[in-house]
C-alpha cells in the first residue's frame, strides 16, 4: 500500500468524459490498496473564459478579485471529479485551498506556498475516502483567497506531497513521460526513464512543457519524487528525482549513466546586439539594469574583448519582449555611448542537458564539432555545470536538434 | 448617511453589461454618502449549467459536493462586481460565506442560517468600500460549503441587513415592485407602495414570484424592511414591512388602509375528490398520511357532511403530483374503504389577501357575490384569518382575477 499524489491537468479534465477516465485511473488505484490524494486543474479553457468576462468589466489589474474569480475554475473541477468518485462507488471528498489549508503570501496572482495542513488529509485517507483538491489556489493568513499562477498546480501537487509524506507525486498530462527532445522534431526521440530534478529544471525553462519549473525546484528541496504519465494510456512514465542519499553516484553521472540528458529547443527568442559600447567599469551592469527594472528576462550573454576601448554586446531576450527592450536601450543610449542596436528574431536557442557534463570534459567541443561538421553555423554560445546552450538561425534549429541528438546517440539508452 | 443592503439577482447579472448598470446602482447610493452591503446571485444561467454538468458525471444526490459546485456562481458574481465597481474608482472587497462569515446548519442544498458575523463587513464598510456578499452560500460549523436552496439570495440578503443592523434591505429584480395582480392578466393592476410582511407571505405562497418567502419569514421575525425595486428603472418601488410598533394599527388595517390588498392566481393545481369514504374518526388523517410522506403538499381542503356513513373529501394539490397522489390513494383503497378517485386538472386557485379583513366581516361575501354575478362557478373555498382562496374552472380564472380586482377597488389606493 502507497500513499500517492496524482495530479490532472486541464486537458484531462476537459470534458466530463475525460473526468469520468480520471475517475477510472483513481480507481484503479485504490483498488489496489492505494491512499491516494487527487489534485485537479481547472476544465481546459475554462481560466480564459473566466479571464475574458474580467477583461469585459475592467482593465484588470492582477488583484485579489480577479484570484477570487479564478479560482472557481478549480472548485468546479474538484466538486465534479468528487461526483464521478462517488458514482463509483467511492467515497471522496473535495477540499479547496482554504479548507486544506495551503497557507501562502499575499501575493495574488502568484502567491508562494507558505505551509499546507495535512491533518485533514490524513484524517479522510484514514476513513479510507479519496481527497481530492483544488489545485492552483491557496488561501492567506488573513482569509483571502490567492492562486500560484498559470501551471501552480502541478505545485501544488508536489508541495501537498511533501506534506502528506506521499510515496510518489503522479503528474497526469496528455504525454506519457519525458523525452530526449521534442519527438515533434526528431521521431527517434526516447522516453527518458528517470531524470534528475536539476537537468529537469534546465528542460523546464528551455521550453519542455510537461512540468512547471516551480514545481521541479520545490521538489528538488523537499525530496519529492515525480513520475509524468499520461492519463490516456498505460505506461511506467519518466520519474523526476530529487539527488538523494545513495543516488549521489548516480546523480553525478546522470541518472541513466548517460552525459547528456535531453536536448531542447527554444524558438520564443530574439538575439540584441549592442554595437561599440565604450569599455568603461560597470557598462554592462548599466546596460541591463533598465531591461531588468522592465521585468525582461535576459539570457546567453556575449561580449567581445574591447577593441579601440569599446566592446560589443549580444544577449537573447524572449522574442515577446525584443521590441520594448530597444525602446529601453534607445532611451538610455546618450548616457551609455553605444552606437547602435541591433536585433535578430530568427534565431532559435538550442541546448544539451546532462549532469554527467560534470565530470565529463570535451562534451562542449563534441556539440560544435557535430554542428560544424553539419554547416550550422553558431551565433551565440552559453555554458553551465549541466547545460550547453548555443544559438542558431532558426531554420536551422531543428536540423541542430538532431544533429546533437544522434551525436550523443540519445535514441540508445 | 444610511446603510443599506442591495440584492441582485441572476437576471440583473446576466451579463456583463448587466453587472456595469449594477455597478451604476450601487455608485448612486455611495455617492449619496450611503453605506452599502451588496448581495448578489450567480449570473442567469450559470446555475443551470453547472447543475447540468453535475448530471452528466453522476445521478445526482443532493449532496456536500453539489454546494461546493453550485458555490462557484455566486463566486464568479461577486468577483466580477467587485472588478466592475473598482473600475469606477469605488473600492469595494468581495466575501464568500465562509468569509462573512454565514454559519449555517449541515443540510445541503437547503441549509438554514444560524448567524453571521457582521464584523469584518463593518470593518470594510468604516474603511469606506463597498462590501460585495456572495448570496446563496453559507459555511458549516466543519467549514464545508453549503447552499440555502433556489432563491436563497433573497433570504441571504434579508440576514445580512439584520445582522449588520441596516435600515433597509433592497431587493432589485425586473420588475419595479409588488403589484395588485399580475399586471399580465389585468391591466388595472396597480403597484402597491406598501405591504406588510405576512400579506406578502400569502402572496408569495400564492405564486408571486418577487421574494422568496423564507426571506419574508426571516424578514418578519427579525423586523427587516425589504423594499422590492427595478434594476433597470428608476421608481420608489415596493416596500414589504415588518409589524413594528406604532404601525400595529396601520398592520391591523392594512399598510394602505384598504381590506384586500392583492390577487394571486394559481394555475399549477389540481383537484382531487375522494368518493364515499366510510365516515369513522381517524379516516382523514389516514387518507391524507400517504400523501404527506410522500411529500406531497395538500392545500384547500373540503369534506362534505356525511350521509348513509359515508363522506366525500376534495383537496388540492401541485399538477406534477396529481398522478402520483391518485397513485398513492389508490393503493391504500382497501383499507380506507372509498369508493373511488377523480383529478381535474383544469382548476386553477385563485386569492385574495388583506391583512384588513380580519377587523372587515362579509369580505368573503362580497367575494362569492362578485363571481357569482360574473357567473364564475366556485368548486372548493379556503379561508384563513387574512386570505380567502377559491378553486375555479381554469378557464374562468384570468376573470376570476379581474371580477375580485374590481369588485375591491384595488386600481385605487
Amino acid at each position: 500500500m502507497a500513499l500517492i499524489v496524482k495530479k490532472f491537468g486541464g486537458s484531462s479534465m476537459a470534458t466530463v468524459q475525460r473526468i469520468g477516465l480520471v475517475a477510472d485511473r483513481v480507481a484503479q488505484s485504490t483498488s489496489q490498496g492505494d491512499q491516494v490524494v487527487v489534485v485537479v486543474s481547472a476544465m481546459q479553457g475554462e481560466t480564459d473564459r473566466l479571464l475574458k468576462l474580467a477583461s469585459q468589466v475592467c482593465t484588470m489589474p492582477r488583484d485579489r478579485e480577479i484570484d477570487v474569480l479564478l479560482a472557481t475554475g478549480e472548485q468546479v473541477a474538484i466538486a465534479l471529479l468528487a461526483l464521478a468518485l462517488r458514482e463509483k462507488g467511492i467515497e471522496a471528498r473535495s477540499f479547496l485551498g482554504h479548507q486544506v489549508k495551503i497557507l501562502t503570501d499575499n501575493v495574488h496572482g502568484s502567491a508562494r506556498i507558505v505551509t499546507i495542513d495535512a491533518a485533514p488529509v490524513h484524517e479522510c485517507l484514514q476513513r479510507g475516502e479519496v481527497v481530492v483538491v483544488a489545485g492552483f489556489q491557496g488561501v492567506d493568513q488573513d482569509g483571502n483567497i490567492t492562486t500560484l499562477g498559470r501551471g501552480g498546480s502541478d505545485l501544488s501537487a508536489v508541495a501537498m506531497a511533501a506534506a502528506v509524506g506521499a510515496d510518489a507525486c503522479e503528474i497526469y498530462s496528455d504525454v506519457d513521460g519525458i523525452y530526449t527532445t521534442d519527438p515533434g522534431i526528431y521521431s527517434k526521440a526516447r522516453k527518458i526513464d528517470k531524470i534528475s530534478c536539476e537537468e529537469m529544471l534546465e528542460l523546464a525553462s528551455l521550453g519542455a512543457k510537461v512540468l512547471q519549473a516551480r514545481s521541479v525546484e520545490f521538489a528538488l528541496k523537499h525530496k519529492v519524487a515525480i513520475c509524468c504519465k499520461s492519463t490516456f494510456s498505460e505506461g511506467s512514465g519518466s520519474w523526476v528525482l530529487p539527488v538523494i542519499s545513495g543516488l549521489e553516484g548516480e546523480a553525478m553521472a546522470g541518472l541513466e549513466g548517460a552525459v547528456v540528458t535531453g536536448v531542447a529547443c527554444d524558438r520564443n527568442t530574439a538575439r540584441l546586439s549592442v554595437l561599440r559600447i565604450p569599455n568603461r567599469p560597470g557598462t554592462a551592469a548599466a546596460l541591463f539594469r533598465p531591461l531588468a527594472e522592465d521585468a525582461i528576462n535576459v539570457d546567453v550573454i556575449i561580449q567581445t574583448a574591447p577593441q579601440d576601448g569599446h566592446c560589443e554586446l549580444s544577449f537573447t531576450v524572449p522574442k515577446a519582449s525584443a521590441e520594448r527592450s530597444v525602446q529601453l536601450l534607445l532611451a538610455h543610449q546618450e548616457r551609455l555611448g553605444f552606437a547602435e542596436v541591433r536585433v535578430a528574431d530568427n534565431v532559435a536557442k538550442v541546448s544539451i542537458v546532462g549532469a554527467g557534463m560534470r565530470s565529463q570534459p570535451g562534451v562542449a567541443l563534441q556539440a560544435f564539432e557535430a554542428l560544424g561538421q553539419a554547416g550550422i553555423d553558431i551565433q551565440l554560445i552559453s555554458t553551465s555545470e549541466i547545460k550547453i546552450s548555443v544559438v542558431v538561425d532558426d531554420r536551422l534549429a531543428e536540423a541542430a536538434v538532431r544533429v546533437l541528438h544522434d551525436s550523443f546517440q540519445l535514441d540508445r539508452v
